[in-house]
Formats: structure tokens, sequence, C-alpha cells
């Protein structure tokens, strides 16, 4: 295996962090490697904010639901879609807004936003990981994304859509742990069209017998988990259903 | 630089393939490293269709505008955001389906299945990279969304995203050829919060000139194109705003 290959299958997420510090030289070589990502269109329709100030990552590690590591980290990376800086270049062209609204306020231009800023992020968890950093991603930011938008000042057309903090792993961190297994191959991949529902149920009955041993194993029997228990149990709880509510009210109504 | 970050660095887009087969097993190699992946709440979102059938191919490439590199790829990897699997999971189960309707619905758990095609795609990328292949991503197949689910049989709550031909790149691709800059990152990363209008509006003018530069230079002074025009150009033509409905259609109404 080349060591890119090795950099991505070695990926874990790492949630405790030494106290060595995030050079903004690193920063700028991460940001470097976010950018070189492939952008629908030469777009480049997204924006990360970078994250030191200890109350502010305080403050954020609270709205991500009392996310520790948030805090603890060196430097939180916050990625969001952002149709603002093309806005603003149609306003510099003389553009008028009602020629570009309905561009701005589609859905398409929006999943455009969230691919670019999603393929950015990938490139940045390596391109840490490839320095020794540990990295973890923080959906959580979008518990209560409002106010985390307002915090990060970020204009209409922008949302941020999930962070990752970045830093040194603490040597608590013990690398070597089994890593969580991912789904079977044959479930995720199909050859020429999408896998029939039969081998997807087979597969995922395998899967579970995987995980649940998984489980059993690390809690010494006291947890034995089926995935698809996992994934129900998540269904029936919906999460962060206010997320329409403020792309609208921040001019990204997903028309 | 490590060769990670060299990898990374030196990404460009390849649209021209040679006849070198890619082999299974470089295939199986990307989808584990696609796998490999950051998943939200480990809920892995997403499908990978690998097409090779030369007539699927060319379907593709008609539906996606006449992409020519789309039919003469070896291979074409269709990333899809995925929810269906996790509506199997809770029906095997035994949830009821009104228990998981407000979540599959939801905007927030799309973004979810989008965020996590989009990571795992960015390693799939890397991978093939780093083995000497080189891809292309192909937005082109949300032109005819509604055609391209069917011709691959997606089901509902799965819809393809996008595209990636990966080959060994043709000889006649010139890899020393100048990469297109990036937008100047103090328009594209903040300290603590959004950048301001003024740092970006000043950034926006200078990255023109640059982008200009470029264009004349490549096309012997024919181009000048500003990014800032080019962006305003895009946003003026309105693409793919039958995506919504498709979505909706498909059982992603993006609650």
């Amino acid at each position: 295996m080349n060591p890119i290959l090795q950099t991505i299958m070695n990926h874990r997420s790492v949630r405790s962090y030494s106290t060595e510090p995030v050079a903004d030289d690193q920063i700028r070589r991460i940001v470097a490697c976010a950018q070189a990502a492939s952008t629908s269109s030469y777009l480049q329709a997204y924006t990360i904010i970078g994250v030191r100030d200890p109350e502010r990552k305080a403050k954020l590690a609270e709205l991500a639901g009392g996310q520790r590591h948030v805090a603890s980290c060196p430097v939180l990376l916050v990625f969001c879609a952002d149709l603002r800086r093309l806005e603003l270049a149609a306003e510099m062209e003389g553009v008028r807004p009602d020629e570009t609204a309905a561009s701005l306020e589609s859905t398409e231009l929006f999943m455009v936003a969230l691919i670019d800023a999603s393929l950015a992020a990938q490139n940045a968890a390596l391109a840490a990981e490839s320095m020794g950093l540990g990295i973890c991603y923080i959906g959580g930011i979008r518990n209560r994304l409002a106010e985390t938008a307002e915090l990060l000042r970020t204009p209409d057309r922008v949302i941020p859509v999930f962070g990752m903090t970045v830093g040194y792993p603490a040597r608590t961190n013990n690398r070597t742990q089994s890593r969580k297994q991912r789904l079977p191959p044959e479930s995720v991949y199909g050859e020429e069209q999408y896998p029939d529902s039969e081998t997807l149920k087979q597969s995922l009955t395998s899967y579970n017998a995987d995980i649940s041993a998984y489980y059993r194993e690390r809690t010494g029997g006291e947890r034995a988990d089926r995935w698809t228990e996992q994934a129900a149990t998540r269904l029936r709880r919906p999460t962060r259903l206010d997320v329409k509510e403020i792309l609208l009210q921040r001019k990204l109504p997903l028309q």
C-alpha cells in the first residue's frame, strides 16, 4: 500500500488532543490542500472559518451539544457552504439581483456548495493527518445552526455545514484500537446499477453480526448493538428539523 | 512536502484516458478508501455505482451534456446520496414507516447523505490518483437527473449526485500544464469569523487580474476572463432548476 492509501485507511476520529499548538503555517497548508480539491465550474462555493479563540470555541462546543473536544482542540475549522462570494462577484460585474436570484436560491446551487465544501474538507482532513495531526468532523454545529451562524458572522447565502477539530492526538489516544468496521462493500457498491434489495438485506444481516461482535468485545458483553438497530433508533428521533427554516431565513430557500 | 500533500496539490482533472484497463482490484481499493472516510453518526448514507458497460456509459455521457470522457473512461463511478439503506435498516427492525418519515424527509438528513457521499468521493479520488489513475468529477449527471436515476435503477430515497471518471491518463495529457489558480486564501479562509466585505472585494479584484493573465497567456490574448465575470455569467444562467422537483418525486422532499 502506498502512503496515501495508508493515510486514508488509517483514519480514525481523534477527540482528545495534546497541548502542542498547531502552527499558522500548518493551517495555511491545510487550507491550500482544501483549495486544491475539484470544484464545480470553478465556483469554489465554500468558506472555511478557523477558530482558535478559547471563548468562541467553548461557546461552539456548547452549541454543538457539549462536545468537549470542540473546546479543547487547538483549532476548529468550520466549513461553510457559501453562495455569498458568488453573489458579490455578480454585483462587482454590475449584474442586477433579480438576474441572479433564481440561481442563488436553487437547490442545485446549494448542492454544489455543499459538495464543494465537503471535497475541500476531506482534502483538509487528509492533509492534517499526513502531518501527524488528528481530526474529528463535527456535524453537531447544525444543532443550533442559527446561533452558530451568528457567532461566526456568516452573512446571508452562507451557512456553516460542519466543523472539524484539528490538533495533535493526546498520548491517551490508542491509535491501534480496532477501527469501526464499515458496511460490506457489496451494499455500498453496485455494478452497473443500484444493488438489489436481496443482496442489500443479506449483507446488512451479516454486517449486523460483525458489528454486534465488535460491541460485545469492546464492552465485555454489555452491548451488542446491531447496525440496523442503531440506524433505526436514529431515524425514529428526527434531529435538526429547523435546518430548512434557518436556510430559508438566510436566503438559501432551496427552490 | 510529504507524498500525501504532493498528491493533493498535484490534482488536475483528467478528461482523456488511455485504453489501459482499470483492474477490479483497483476499484475494490478505491471503494475501500471511500468507505474509510468519516461518516455522520456511522450512517454511511451513500452508495457508489460503478459503470463499465460501454452502452450505459455512452448513454450517461449523453445525459451529462455530451461529455465525451464519460463514454471513453474505463470506469465511471456514480456517487449517490442514499437514505434508502437506512430506511431498509429500520424496516428490518420492524419500525413503522410513519416513525421514520420525518427523518427521512428532512433537509438535515439529505445534507448528511450529500456530505457523506462527497467525503467518500474525495477519498476515492485521492486513492485513484495515488495509483497513477486520473479522475474528473461529473456534475453533469444532474443535467437530466430523473433519466440518470432511472438508468442506474436507484430506488426512492436515493439520488445520484455526481459522477467520477476514472482511468489512466492518455499520454496527451500534459501533466505539467499550469494548474488553474484558486481564490486567494484570505477570501476562502476567515480567522474567527467570516471574512469582511472589503477584504473579500479586494481579494477578488486581485484574483481577477491573475485569472485574466492566465487566460491571456493560454489563448495568446484571445480570452482574458475575470473570475467574477465567469461567476456572474454562471449565476445569470440558472441550471438544473428541476432538481428540487425530482428530489420530491423520489421521496427526498427536503422538509
